[in-house]
């Protein structure tokens, strides 16, 4: 393991001890959904999404422990990192992609079988705002002192007046991104193109905004609004987290052609196996490289423009589009 | 047609009105999606959730055209609508209850296909709370007259201060109710008992509490909350929901023994066919009439502890727990 994939394992791992209470104990007659839903988040990702919030969050404040504004980021990486894996679950069943494995464990409706792994993955999208409304409910308790009036004169906690206002616009973002404008709807088109004999390149472009990249840009987008972004400045990490997914959906393509199966952990070729033509196949892998370099340095261009340190961040970026370990 | 039904059905019509401008315009890329989750959605239901919910709200406070408050009433009518419909779609998929028809129909993935209904389901979940996300977004504004400071004392509009937080708390109770503790955990029951021999009345009385009663109380306790009403009154309008929930249920039992297809519009005896135990089975079609008519006494009582004119919802009592035309 690299020095800095070290870095980026130790950050996944404090990511994770935020994520996981707000799963439900496996207990009581849905226990095995409860058990399924945690089975799948605790999968060993690299919690790329809770992590990229909680650095766009750090350019702007500081994550103060038992503060109304951390307790925010953290229910709102989680609720992402929900969605994702929700997405995955159900990206897996057999009516999507069939697969048995994901990240070198048996997928989701391997172990729990077919209903309860629908039921997975509704279960965690519900609880993904879920999570979000419990907290905005907490974030409004904090503001009105005597828990009747909405008076920001009278608060006494750490928060922000402006705070609630914040939370309600990151759940817009959260619910925007991952829905059939967003994410679903690139699952949508993915569904779709596998129907057609081939894709255009305006096919594929969309399916990668979509699918890969729109939560990327929920993740830096929620992160820089919780943290106190600007609208200027929340614009413009969502269009760094448009570059990031496409250079790291580009990379994945490339993976796909050079990359061999012990490196990457998913079968090689599997795109080319549904004769799904891609990215890579429609420009070759040498243009390809050059494309995810440029966009590489677009989206370190856009957080030049952001407050604090992005040394972390522009290497997460080098790391997350060039995935040859 | 009954009077009766007449008037429901008119009912019916306008909460359908107040939905249908929150799904998506057939268009895009995903426009097949969109296509999908309209077909579902328009799919002639009784719109009991969203007339139970406006009806609630009329209990305590007036729908006043292009206030705040009546722009999230209608989104939530249509978000609570949205998920229920995103669970039918998902229920009948091959892999949870199999079905063909529903409401005399092709059932989606019979017209779309199992990825696209699988996805058409997402959808709808994710847009419910895109929805109340969106009504959120826009009740905080309406409150911010200058649209930088959140000051009570600014307002311009008509929305109570108390609006937001509101709003918040109806956000939760809809998560909350939907979920894995609600409907989604009645769901799970539901597969659970599939695999088991036989249900105890403690399994079955689950199974309906979660999958029938949770999104009936998610509705009268939104509708309250919208409207205005207390705690007190919002745990009243739980109870309630419960007891309608309940009822309506053990009448579905009821009808699925002595119903004829005909009538009910779904294959009859499809729960014996599927081996399955029920409420009427363990205690016998005369005592689950009995209960019947208690439960819908008991949430009568309820109501009428309630400001507003309550002679409608006690129909619709009713005529819910009554349904053999």
């Amino acid at each position: 393991m690299g020095e800095f994939e070290a870095i980026v394992s130790e950050k996944a791992k404090e990511a994770q001890a935020r994520i996981l209470p707000f799963l439900l104990a496996e207990e009581g007659v849905q226990k095995t959904v409860f058990s399924a839903m945690r089975y799948a988040v605790g999968s060993g990702g690299k919690r790329i999404r809770p992590i990229l919030m909680r650095e766009a969050f750090l350019l702007f404040t500081e994550e103060t422990k038992g503060s109304v504004r951390a307790d925010m980021l953290h229910a709102f990486m989680a609720a992402l990192e929900m969605i994702h894996t929700s997405s995955l679950i159900h990206d897996d069943l057999p009516e999507m992609d069939n697969d048995d494995l994901r990240r070198g464990r048996p997928t989701c409706h391997k172990v729990y079988g077919e209903a309860m792994a629908l039921l997975a993955g509704d279960g965690l999208l519900n609880l993904a705002f879920e999570t979000t409304a419990q907290a905005m409910q907490r974030a409004a308790e904090s503001m009105a002192a005597d828990g009747n009036i909405w008076d920001m004169r009278t608060q006494v906690s750490d928060a922000d007046p402006m705070m609630l206002r914040k939370v309600a616009q990151a759940n817009k973002i959260l619910a925007e991104k991952a829905g059939t404008k967003g994410m679903l709807g690139g699952q949508v088109a993915d569904v779709e193109g596998e129907k057609k004999p081939e894709l255009t390149m305006e096919n594929i472009l969309f399916i990668h905004e979509k699918k890969t990249a729109a939560l990327l840009q929920a993740a830096l987008m929620i992160g820089g609004c919780l943290g106190g972004a600007s609208p200027d400045e929340v614009e413009r990490l969502e269009r760094a987290g448009y570059d990031i997914g496409l250079a790291f959906q580009i990379r994945d393509d490339i993976l796909d052609v050079i990359g061999d199966q012990e490196t990457f952990g998913k079968p090689i070729g599997s795109d080319a196996k549904n004769e799904k033509n891609t990215y890579v196949s429609l420009i070759g892998v040498e243009k390809a490289e050059e494309e995810v370099i440029r966009l590489s340095d677009e989206a370190k261009a856009e957080l030049a423009a952001l407050p604090g340190n992005h040394d972390f961040l522009e290497n997460l970026i080098d790391w997350m589009t060039v995935r040859v370990k």
